[in-house]
C-alpha cells in the first residue's frame, strides 16, 4: 500500500493505491466515523464490493443508490436522482458521497456532491483502471449535454481517493484495455520511460500481473497529482492530460454515448492527434508507427468510426478547449511531450478529417 | 455612482451602486468585449431593461433566455433550458453569463454559469431590492429541489455586479417591501443604526426616495461585502445572513414555492426569530416589539400561514444548516447583534411553534 498526496493546501487529499485495501478495517475511519453515508454505484459493481465497502463504514448510517451501468446514465436527470435520495433520506450539509465504480459513477456522484447543498464532502473509491489512473484524482465532475461530452459539471475535489487493485481482477478485458489508453496518454505528454515500458510489458499488463497493475496506477496518480496541483482549474499544464480527448469527444458524440467505451475513444482519438503532429511535421513517421503498434498491442482501436467529417468537426467545436472559435489541440512534440495549441493551418485539420474518414 | 469591493483575493469583484448605470456606456466593457454573452432574464424585466442592457454590449455576441417569473421557475430543469441555449449557440468556456432581474433569475443564470463547462464568468445585473441589496452579492447560486430550498446549487461568485437604483421605480410595492425584510435582517444581526433609521425613515423609503434607496443598498452590500470577505464558504459568521431564513423558507416550503414572496417569508421568519429569541430571554419584549412594529410599518408580514406544527419542523430540518441532526438557528442577542446556535431546550422550539401555529 502506498499514498499519494495531491497537494492543494487546505483541500491537499490523498490517493491511497493497493491491494485489498476494501478489506482494511478502519481505513476511511478519519472521514466518516459517524456522519450520514450515501454510497453512488452501479449494478455490476454493487454485487461485488458494496459489501466490503460497507463493512469499513462501521456505525455509520449508509444508504445506497444504485445507478444502471454505462455512459448513457451520465445526465443530469441522474444526477437528480441522487440528490432525490439524498433529499429522502433527509442528509444534511455534514453527509458524506462515496462513489464505487468506474468514472460514470464517480463523475456523477462527485457532481451531485459538488452541488448538494452547494458542496458537501466526497470519497473516490474507483474499481476501473480508467478510474484509478484518471478520472478520480483531481476533481473534475460532470455529466454529458446531448450536445457535449462533459459539458455540464464542477471542480470538486474529493477527500480521499482509494484504488484498490485487486477490483481489477473482475474488469473486463475490454474495460482494462480503455483504462490502458489513458496509461498510454500519461506516457505520451510526460514520460517517453511509461510508452518503452508499457511496449516491453504489455502482456504483463494485459494479463494482469498485481505488479504490473500496481506500477501502472502509481505512475499516472504520480504524474497527474503533480499536473493538478501545479493547475488545478486547467489555465494551462492540465489541458495536456486532454491529449486525445477533443478527437475523443468527438467520436463518443457521433457514435452515440455508451456505444465506444471512453478509453476507446480516447485510443482513436490520441491516435489522431499523433497523426496529426506527424503530419504537421512535429514527430516523425517512426513515432507514429510506435503509437499505433503500441495501442493495437493493447487491444485498442486505432482509427475513428466512419462518419461525416463535417459532422466529426462540428461535433470538436463543441469541445471546452475550444476558446474564441478556435479548437485548441493537444499536439506531440516527441513521445513523452505535448503542447496545447491553436496554432496550425486550419486546412491541415480538414485534410486530415478527410484522409481519417475516406478510407 | 460607489463602486464596492468584495475583497476575495484574486476573485475580488465590484459591486457598483447607482443611478442610470444601465445607461452608462463602457461600463461592461472591462469583462465582456468581444465576448460570446448569454444574457438570462425573466418576462417581466426584459421588456424594461433589455434594450438598455444590449446597448451596454456593443458588438458582442449576444443571446437571451427568457423566463418566466416567479419562483416556481427555480428548478433543475430551467438551468437545464440555459445549458441548452447556451449548447445551441456553440458557446465555449469563454463565454459570459449576465443575470438580469431578481433574485430567482440571479441564483439560476449563477448555478448555470457555475456548471457550464466546469464555471465560466457571469456578471449580477440585479433590478430587485431583495436582489440589490442581498441575492446578487456573495456567490450563492442554485435552485429548489421539491424537499427544500436551495438544496441544490454551487459558490459561484461573480465578475461584477451592477446595481442600477432606478430599476427599483417600476418595481412592484409588494416586491420593494420583500427586499426590505432583508434590510431589516442587516440591521438586526449588524446595525442597529440602521434599525433606528429605517424607523424614523420608513415612509420615505417606501415613497421610493432615491437617496435612500441608495442609502439602502449601500449599507446593506458594505456589510454582506465584509461578511463575505471574511467567511465566503460559510463556515462561520456568514450564517447569520440567515436570520429568519430556517423559518422562512419552511413558510415558503409548506405554503408552496411562489405563493410568499421570499422576502415576505423572510420577515415571518424573522418574527419568529425574533419572538423565539424574546422567549428565550435573549432579548426584551421591547426589543421584539419594534421588530414587529417596523416590519409592519414595511408593509411585511408578521405571521407565519397557518400548517400543522409538525409539518413545519420537518420542513425546517431539511434546511442547510442542519448539522448531525440539530437544527441551527439564527437568533438575536440585542437588535444589532446575533449567533448562530443550537444550544437551546428543543421543547422550547417545539412549544414555539405549537403558540404560533394555534391562533
Amino acid at each position: 500500500m502506498i499514498t499519494l498526496t495531491v497537494e492543494l493546501g487546505a483541500r491537499s487529499y490523498p490517493i491511497v493505491i493497493g491491494s485489498g485495501l476494501l478489506g482494511s478495517s478502519g481505513l476511511l475511519d478519519p472521514y466518516v466515523v459517524g456522519r450520514d453515508v450515501l454510497i453512488v454505484t452501479n449494478e455490476l459493481v454493487a454485487p461485488l464490493y458494496l459489501d466490503p465497502l460497507q463493512q469499513l463504514l462501521g456505525d455509520c448510517r449508509v444508504n445506497t443508490v444504485t445507478l444502471p451501468d454505462g455512459e448513457s446514465t451520465k445526465t443530469l436527470e441522474t444526477v437528480n436522482q441522487v440528490f432525490d435520495a439524498l433529499v429522502a433520506h433527509g442528509y444534511g450539509r455534514d453527509c458524506i458521497l462515496l462513489t464505487l465504480g468506474g468514472g460514470v459513477v464517480g463523475d456523477i456522484g462527485g457532481f451531485a456532491a459538488a452541488s448538494y447543498q452547494r458542496g458537501v464532502d466526497f470519497i473516490q473509491v474507483p474499481t476501473t483502471l480508467l478510474a484509478q489512473v484518471d478520472s478520480a484524482v483531481g476533481g473534475k465532475t460532470g455529466v454529458n449535454h446531448p450536445g457535449g461530452k462533459n459539458l455540464i459539471g464542477a471542480f470538486h475535489q474529493p477527500r480521499c481517493v482509494l484504488s484498490d487493485t485487486d477490483s481489477l481482477k473482475t474488469l473486463a478485458d475490454r474495460e482494462l484495455s480503455a483504462g490502458l489508453a489513458e496509461v498510454v496518454k500519461y506516457g505520451l505528454i510526460a514520460d517517453a520511460e511509461l510508452i518503452s515500458w508499457l511496449e516491453s510489458e504489455a502482456d504483463a499488463v494485459l494479463q494482469r500481473d498485481p505488479d504490473h497493475l500496481h506500477h501502472v496506477v502509481r505512475r499516472c496518480c504520480e504524474i497527474k497529482a503533480a499536473i493538478v496541483a501545479a493547475d488545478e482549474r486547467e489555465q494551462g499544464q492540465r489541458a495536456l492530460l486532454n491529449l486525445g480527448h477533443t478527437f475523443g469527444h468527438a467520436i463518443e458524440r457521433c457514435a452515440g454515448y455508451g456505444e465506444w467505451l471512453h478509453g476507446e475513444a480516447v485510443a482513436a482519438g490520441i491516435m489522431m492527434a499523433t497523426t496529426f503532429s506527424e503530419r504537421l511535421g512535429r514527430i516523425e513517421a517512426a513515432d507514429t508507427k510506435r503509437v499505433r503498434d503500441l495501442l493495437a498491442k493493447l487491444r485498442l482501436p486505432v482509427d475513428p468510426p466512419q462518419v461525416d467529417p463535417r459532422e466529426f468537426l462540428a461535433a470538436m467545436s463543441l469541445d471546452k478547449k475550444v476558446v474564441a472559435g478556435e479548437i485548441r489541440l493537444v499536439l506531440l512534440d516527441a513521445l513523452g511531450s505535448a503542447s496545447v495549441t491553436a496554432d496550425y493551418p486550419s486546412h491541415e485539420l480538414v485534410d486530415l478529417l478527410s484522409a481519417q474518414f475516406i478510407r
